[in-house]
């Protein structure tokens, strides 16, 4: 039997979940609904997607652009065991009485607060704790990239102390409306709220998170400096722990990698789904342990690292894998991810 | 009895540090040494400057463009009593034969090792002890901005540990040849060289720098982490501190600075030489204390902030006014910079 999942919401993350759903085997994409026609619509079509309309939007302007419509959000829920919420932010938490009504379990996205859900979601993080809750709310993009980083160092080493500086994006690519395009803005909280939002998963986690916004749409970039609790015997002992994970993705120094524009250009060249890059990015060269202090870079492609989890936390609600691991596995190899390399 | 200053070298650094000659009551500009015919040579003679054929240039074909040239660099190192250094990266250190020749004291800028000079020179920071020397390297913009914040901080409260990232201009305005302009790029040195820097005025000051570039051209940004050796009595008395210090820019909440193109845009309706912030800008809504930590953010303007400090290096060769403190207020007078507010 497989999983029925609906996708509302349609844009960025929508958009890729409902991808990421329609490549399970254990899962069927029951169909995606939007406010109004767009491309983002139209190809959804093209996909054969059902197309549904959602958040007050109308079936008529749907029909006038050539869009059929297959009905409304109600209508979409009843034929769903689930919904995936990828609303925009604060506006899942308005749908949650819809999904209430309609008496089907929900994962909510990063942009909700995290008493939108019975608990905060991180595939490696916390899988086995969200097993058989009703809804789930997946941790956003830099608060994923963070986690997936935390369970890695609390299990191996332990984490005495963390401080990150997140050097965030200012818009999506596709965006056209938010800036800057030349120029740096300090995030004003101070420390900022990515720590919370990490202790959500890994509670007491001591770590502290500062951002800075920068022109460039392509990826966040973390600046993290660890002191661990145990000193790893080198950097290749934490390189081997990274290659070893799921969802770590590592550049060689002879690979030319400088930034985050080639990290994007290798995504293109790899072509998984949208060109995205769903793994924590880290490099080699951009590593260094001084005894139990440990400074690397990780960039974080914002738009795609969440898909995967999204499909994890559905397999936790239904307790549909054996594991945490499992289920990574089977969604990694359903959506052409590579497998993690045996330490 | 003026000391008479040339600048070798007429580009972002030398221009402005020509200008900020020019308007010192106790200094002469005999007159500035370009490579090249450009915008910047054409300007240089517009004010009168003398112009001088440096680096291999060819006076004929300043003359071809209609630019009076006055000689060469050994003409302007005759009539003065010390050069500032402001040709590109390590090309400084190639120069430092021919001022020995001319047996001139130098002024050489950040982008040289520390060893081209006698001693690395910040005003703030080392005044004191760079009294007489020969040659002093004002140390570059980054470090600048982080030694007078060291000068603050440790002067007061101590500072057990201080993490920075820096958060980098990819290129100055009018440079069009460098990038990224999209993108995040790590630095791959880690700790970067910034720290060390830092310690050849403060020997042995406890600070870790990390750094990345993004594609901006206004302005660098610290992300500061203090730990100080005492607690200051609240984030009030920093600020204080700060505001009654020289070279501190502070904005408040209601003034509506997001970032740094804010800044650069009250630095144009300031109007100061070249639109410039000389200052550290510090935003009073961006700094945080808990206990004995700080956090805070400063901007620092690249292309400027080097300038002051060049005009106090010149006082300190020659022992030309009581102290750093005074050199400081007299430069500062001369250039237009605000005083501090007493504390």
């Amino acid at each position: 039997m497989r999983i029925r999942v609906a996708v509302n919401g349609y844009g960025t993350i929508g958009k890729r979940v409902a991808d990421a759903v329609n490549r399970q085997s254990d899962m069927t994409l029951v169909g995606v609904a939007k406010t109004r026609p767009s491309f983002e619509a139209r190809r959804a079509v093209e996909k054969g997607y059902r197309l549904y309309v959602t958040g007050g939007g109308s079936r008529d302007e749907f029909e006038a652009a050539g869009l059929p419509v297959a009905g409304g959000l109600d209508d979409l829920l009843r034929d769903a065991d689930i919904v995936v919420d990828a609303a925009p932010d604060k506006v899942g938490a308005e749908n949650r009485a819809i999904y209430a009504r309609a008496g089907k379990p929900v994962i909510f996205q990063g942009g909700e607060k995290a008493n939108v859900a019975e608990a905060s979601f991180n595939a490696l993080g916390n899988y086995d704790a969200c097993r058989g809750k009703r809804s789930l709310r997946v941790v956003s993009c830099n608060t994923t990239g963070l986690a997936r980083a935390a369970a890695v160092f609390r299990a191996r080493w332990g984490v005495e102390h963390w401080e990150v500086t997140l050097v965030r994006r200012a818009s999506d690519p596709a965006e056209t409306k938010r800036g800057p395009i030349n120029g740096i803005l300090p995030t004003f909280q101070l420390p900022s709220h990515h720590g919370p939002d990490v202790q959500t998963i890994f509670p007491g986690l001591p770590i502290a998170t500062t951002a800075v916004v920068v022109p460039t749409t392509l990826m966040h970039v973390h600046v993290n400096h660890l002191r661990l609790e145990r000193a790893p015997s080198g950097p290749a002992e934490v390189l081997d722990a990274l290659r070893a994970t799921p969802r770590f993705h590592l550049f060689a120094r002879w690979e030319h990698v400088d930034g985050t524009p080639q990290v994007m250009e290798y995504a293109r060249d790899r072509g998984i789904g949208h060109n995205d890059m769903m793994e924590n990015v880290v490099w080699e060269d951009g590593l260094r342990l001084e005894g139990r202090d440990l400074y690397f870079f990780q960039a974080i492609h914002q738009e795609s690292i969440v898909v995967p989890e999204n499909i994890d936390a559905i397999r936790a609600v239904f307790d549909a894998a054996k594991d945490g691991p499992a289920s990574i596995a089977q969604t990694d190899r359903a959506l052409g991810l590579p497998p993690p390399r045996a330490a």
